[in-house]
């Protein structure tokens, strides 16, 4: 157990295992080297305690240094990148601007598109749906939202045929929301690798990274991983 | 032809007069005294000139001080904080954390919750599928968004009773957000202030603002702007 200093608790995070933006801020976090706090909850229930903190009842939100938490993907980055990066440096948001534009246009992608046409239905469908009345998914659904997929899944590989890292030379927070959004998918075996070697090399490299290693120790009640999802030799 | 200065032309902004991301960027380059050379395009065209600068085919993207363009709202919106906030200060990120999270959670909620659920709907509807083929709006989805709308507006009323600005003492980028959508379903005249008094009060202090003035001369082609659009005492 980690010595706490006083005055400074550790930073806790309400997260859901599964949830993309969660897991963003998980791996940023054991990127920087700051152990969290997790508290768990499902978004979908809306509980009254997450509308009290977040009346869109979305996640994540941290409570850390300052007395109010921060609350959403975008304030949480915002308040990790103000608190949390190692004093040694290794921000994950270039100091190049040309290279952090491109890392936020990445960002916004993943974030908001990705979700918007891929991983939000998948959740839905395979987790809150059945976690909240039993259902099964909805075929239509889902074939939906795996064609969209593999749109996106040519788009990246194509991004990663020509550079090293997502938003060029350097490692950014768009590899991390990137493989946080991937991480999931493979979880719930939507990932089909074969159509898509650069991202595989990619993901490969970044799930070797310790930051990694609290993700794929998940596990999520009545739904197990896919085969490989933990395997770092997929 | 615009005179360039040498090594600093004026920076110039893709954009859609309706679309809120885009109109966000005018009123907070407005707002720093940041001249704006605008070039126009309907996104849901996707141009080959669109698609070529930005694969996901959004607005706003602005060419600016470095070589290549910063690309989607959140590219946008870091590289004009980066670039052009005025040399006396006014910035409109809080330089309290505590502040800044809270500008981040709802400026969250504006371009990705707001958007989602309300505006982006309306603009399909309204516009996008008139122009591309002569199409008229589908009642239903029209009585959702404005359903949606209405709950919006009775949580942006309610923060704003108890507030000066939408993110609580200071003036910032939460509220140029929001009065970014709000002025496009203004437009459109999907605004109904009768319930929401509080947030009339708010927009008015802002449409009175000089940086607002561009906007409200905005004209859309075969689609005049609502009653009281244009007017400071609406």
């Amino acid at each position: 157990m980690a010595t706490k200093q006083l005055g400074r608790p550790m930073p806790s995070l309400v997260h859901y295992p599964l949830d993309p933006s969660s897991r963003l801020i998980r791996l940023i976090c054991a990127e920087y080297g700051v152990p969290l706090d997790l508290e768990e909850m499902r978004p979908w229930l809306r509980d009254e305690q997450l509308l009290e903190l977040n009346p869109a009842a979305t996640l994540p939100i941290l409570f850390g240094e300052s007395e109010t938490p921060a609350i959403g993907i975008l304030a949480v980055i915002h308040a990790v990148e103000d608190f949390y990066v190692p004093a040694d440096g290794g921000s994950l948001m270039p100091g190049d601007p040309h290279a952090r534009a491109e890392m936020w246009r990445l960002v916004e992608w993943v974030l908001f598109k990705l979700n918007d046409e891929v991983t939000r239905y998948l959740i839905e469908e395979k987790i809150a749906k059945r976690d909240q009345r039993g259902a099964t998914p909805e075929p239509s659904v889902l074939r939906a939202a795996k064609t969209n997929l593999t749109e996106h899944m040519l788009y990246f590989n194509w991004l990663l045929a020509s550079r090293n890292w997502l938003g060029g030379d350097e490692m950014s927070l768009a590899d991390f929301a990137l493989a946080a959004h991937l991480s999931t998918l493979d979880y719930m075996g939507d990932l089909d690798w074969a159509k898509a070697n650069e991202v595989r090399d990619w993901y490969s490299r970044l799930k070797s990274r310790p930051a990694f290693r609290t993700l794929l120790n998940d596990r999520v009640v009545a739904m197990p991983p896919s085969k490989g999802y933990a395997d770092l030799d997929f």
